[in-house]
C-alpha cells in the first residue's frame, strides 16, 4: 500500500464483524515483502468444519491453488493460512514444498492433518516464497487465536488494496439463526507482478461439504464471475467457504432443500457485496459501472455480453470521459459473438434510452444523461432481444490512474 | 485528424504505388463530417475483375458490410466506393437504403449493375449517413478517375489515423510479372464512436473468385487476424481484394495450384505489412510489440495464447513502463485457456530468457533486457510446450495517450 489514496468508490464504513462460533483468527508480521504491517493470517476451525472452494481457471495456477484443489474433495477444513507479498507461483517443486511446509507446521500447532490446512498466497509472481519467515511466526499466531480478529485478517491479506473488504449477512434455517461473514482482497496490483482476488467466507451453519460446494458454485457465478476490472485473470484467485456447523441446524440433505432458501439468498448477497467491493477498489477507478443485459437467449449469454461490454477499453474510457457513447456499447455487444436481435437492440444510461429498437433515439435530451454520467455510480442497460436471459455485471472505468499504477517501473 | 502527431512508430516513408492495369481511382470532398479534406473515394475496375472479401465477425455489422456480404458470392466487382466520417451503422432500413442509393448511383455512372459495386463506410456509429452529399459529387469522381490516384485514396479513407497506410509487392506466375498494392486505415478512434479497420488490395493477376477467396482467407488469419490494439472489434472491419486479370497469366484452377506459390507469399507479406502498420498507428502507441508463441498444440492455439497476451492491459502497461514483467505474461498465458506445459513454459524479452522451463532464470542480468525495453520495437517470445504450433501476433503498448484519445468528451 505505497501511499495510494482510498478509492473514491469505497463503502462509507467497514462493517461490524460478528463472531462465528468455531472460528478463531490471528495475524502477524512475517516480513515477506512489506515492513511494519501484518502480512500473515491464520484461521483455526473447530473439528467438523466443512469447506467449499472455487479457484482460478488459469492454466498456470499458483502452488497454493494446486494444493487446495487436491485437498478440497475431502470436504474438511481445520485451518487456513494466508500471506500477502508473495504469490508463490511458477516456482516448480520448490513452490509445492513451501506449501507443504506451511500446512505441516500449522497441522502440528493445531493438532490436525496437513490435508486439513488450506493455503493462499498473494503478491509477486515467480519469486521464491521465504516460507521460513512464515513458519517462524506461526507458533505466535497459533497462541493468539481470537474469535474477534477477522477484521485484522481482512487487513493482513491486502496487497495494494486501498481499503479492507468485508461483508456480513444472516438468515434462518429450521428455526436457527445463521451467520455469514466474508472478507476479500482485490485487484490492486500497484507493485507490478502483484495480482489476486482472494475471498474467505465463514458461517456457523451445519452444511455437508457436497451441498456447500454446490451452493458456493451457484453463488459465485453471478457475483465473483460477474465482475471485471481489466479482464485479466490471476494465477491465484481463490474463494473458500468454511461452515463450522456450530449454529445447531439440521444439516440439509441437498442443495435444493427448501430450508436452504434463506441461506442461498444470504450467501449470494454476501458474494455480490464482496465482489462489488473488489470492483470499487479497481486500479484507478473513478466510477462504478453496473451493466444490466436483458432479452438474451439465456443467462450465460447475457453474462457474456455484459462482460464483453465491461471489458471493452473503449466503453471504459468513454465512461471515464463521461461520454454517453452508446456506439461503443453496441460495438461491444456485436463483438460478444452471442445471438442478438438487431431490431430490438436498445441502450440506456441511467435509465434514459439513447438507442431503442435498433436505432438512435431521435431528438434525445442529453442533459439528464450527462448529469448521470457525472456521478460515481453509472448504470448501463442493454436489451439484446426478447429472450428470457438476463445478467448483471460490474466493472469500473479505465483512467489515467490505471496506467500510472500499472505502467510504473518495477520497484 | 484533429492535430494528432504522426505516430512515432510510423514507417519512414509512404511507398511508391505502381499502377494496376484495369483499376482507376478518384477522391473528392463530400463534407460528410470533415471539412477541407477528401472524404470520399471511388475505384473503378475493368470488366472481368474478380473479388474476395473478409468482414467483421461482429453481430452488429454496419449496413455496408451487410451489402458486401450479399454481393460477394457473385465474385465480380466493377467498383468500390468508400467514405470517411460516418460508418452507416445501426440505422435500420434507412442505412440499407443509403447503401443501395450509392451503389445505384455508381452503377449508372460506370455502366454496371449495383451488385457490382462494393461499399465501405467508416466514422461515427449510429448517425444518419448524408448519402445525398455522396451522390452529389460521385459524377465528379467518375469523370476524374486516374490510374495513379491510389495514394490519394489511402488519405481520403483516413479518419483519425496519423499516417496513410500502403504497401506494395510483386511476384511471378507462369512467366508473368504480377503486382499487388494495398491500402488500409486503422484503429484511430479519436472522435468517439469512430472505429474501423478497412483494407483494400488490388492486383492485376487473373484469379477466379473462389480461388481468390480461399487465398485471401488464408492470408488474413496470420495478418489482420493476428493484430490487436485494444481487443475491440469494429462493426465495419472490411478487407477486400480485387483482381483485374490484366497481367495475362493463365488463371489458376485451385488455391493449391503450384504456380500460386509466389502470389500466396506476396499476398501474405502485403497483408502483414498493412496489418502491422495499423498496429503502428494504434492510439497512443509508443512501442510496437511482436509476440512469438511456440510449442503450442497447433497454430490456432498459439495464436489464441498470443492474442491473450497481446490484449492483456497488464502486459501492455508493463511494456509502456519498460518493465520486463514476465509474471504478467505468464498470467496471460494461463488465462488463455489453451493447453500449456508448465514445466516447459519460458519467456524472453528481446531474445533474453527471463523465465525458462517453468521457473525464473536465476542470477539474471537485467541490463540487456532493460536496454531492449527502452527501444521502440519490443519482442516477446513465449514457449508453452513442445508442440508444433506457433504463431506471431502484433500489438502496441497501452499508454496515457490511449486514455487521452478515448476518454475525451464527445465533440
Amino acid at each position: 500500500m505505497p501511499g495510494h489514496l482510498r478509492s473514491p468508490l469505497a463503502p462509507a464504513r467497514f462493517p461490524e464483524l460478528p463472531e462465528i462460533a468455531g472460528a478463531r483468527f490471528a495475524v502477524g508480521e512475517a516480513g515477506i515483502r512489506y515492513r511494519g504491517r501484518p502480512d500473515l493470517a491464520l484461521a483455526a476451525l473447530d473439528p467438523g468444519t466443512t469447506v467449499a472452494g472455487v479457484f482460478t481457471r488459469s492454466q498456470v495456477p499458483g502452488h497454493p491453488v494446486l494444493w487446495c484443489r487436491r485437498i478440497l474433495p475431502r470436504g474438511r477444513a481445520r485451518a487456513l493460512v494466508v500471506n500477502a507479498g508473495n504469490a508463490n507461483v511458477f516456482r516448480g517443486r520448490e513452490g509445492d514444498e513451501a506449501v507443504r511446509l506451511k500446512a505441516q507446521s500449522v497441522a502440528e500447532l493445531l493438532g490436525c492433518r496437513p490435508e486439513d490446512v488450506f493455503v493462499a498466497s498473494t503478491g509477486v509472481i515467480g519469486e521464491r516464497l521465504p516460507v521460513e519467515k512464515i513458519t517462524a511466526i506461526l507458533p505466535d499466531l497459533a497462541r493468539n487465536l481470537r474469535a474477534d480478529a477477522l477484521a485484522a485478517v481482512a487487513r493482513a491479506i491486502m496487497t495494494t488494496d486501498t481499503f479492507p473488504k468485508a461483508a456480513v449477512r444472516s438468515c434462518a434455517m429450521g428455526g436457527h439463526r445463521l451467520r455469514l461473514v466474508g472478507i476479500a482482497k482485490g485487484s490492486g496490483m500497484i507493485a507490478p507482478q502483484m495480482a489476486t482476488m482472494l475471498a474467505f467466507l465463514f458461517t456457523d451453519a451445519a452444511i455437508p461439504a457436497p451441498v456447500l460446494q454446490a451452493l458456493l458454485v451457484s453463488a459465485c457465478e453471478p457475483s465473483f464471475n460477474a465482475i471485471t476490472v481489466d479482464g485479466d485473470t490471476s494465477t491465484s484467485d481463490t474463494l473458500l467457504l468454511f461452515a463450522t456447523g456450530r449454529a445447531g441446524n439440521a444439516p440439509p440433505a441437498s442443495p435444493e432443500a427448501p430450508e436452504l432458501a434463506g441461506f442461498r439468498d444470504a450467501l449470494l448477497d454476501l458474494c455480490v457485496d464482496l465482489a462489488t467491493q473488489v470492483v470499487r477498489d479497481g486500479e484507478g477507478a473513478q466510477k462504478f459501472i453496473t451493466i444490466e443485459v436483458t432479452g438474451a437467449i439465456d443467462a450465460a449469454s447475457a453474462r457474456r455480453i455484459g462482460l464483453t461490454i465491461a471489458n471493452s477499453p473503449l466503453v471504459k474510457t468513454a465512461i471515464a470521459g463521461e461520454d454517453a457513447n452508446w456506439g461503443r456499447v453496441v460495438a461491444a455487444v456485436g463483438r460478444a459473438g452471442e445471438p442478438v436481435d438487431l431490431g430490438r437492440l436498445s441502450v440506456a444510461f441511467g435509465g434514459h434510452w439513447v438507442a431503442r429498437d435498433g436505432g438512435a433515439v431521435p431528438g434525445l435530451d442529453e442533459a439528464p444523461i450527462a448529469a448521470h454520467l457525472r456521478g460515481r455510480e453509472i448504470h448501463i442497460t442493454v436489451v439484446v432481444g426478447d429472450g428470457p436471459g438476463q445478467a448483471r455485471v460490474w466493472t469500473c472505468d479505465l483512467t489515467h490512474g490505471y496506467i500510472d499504477i500499472n505502467g510504473s517501473y518495477r520497484s
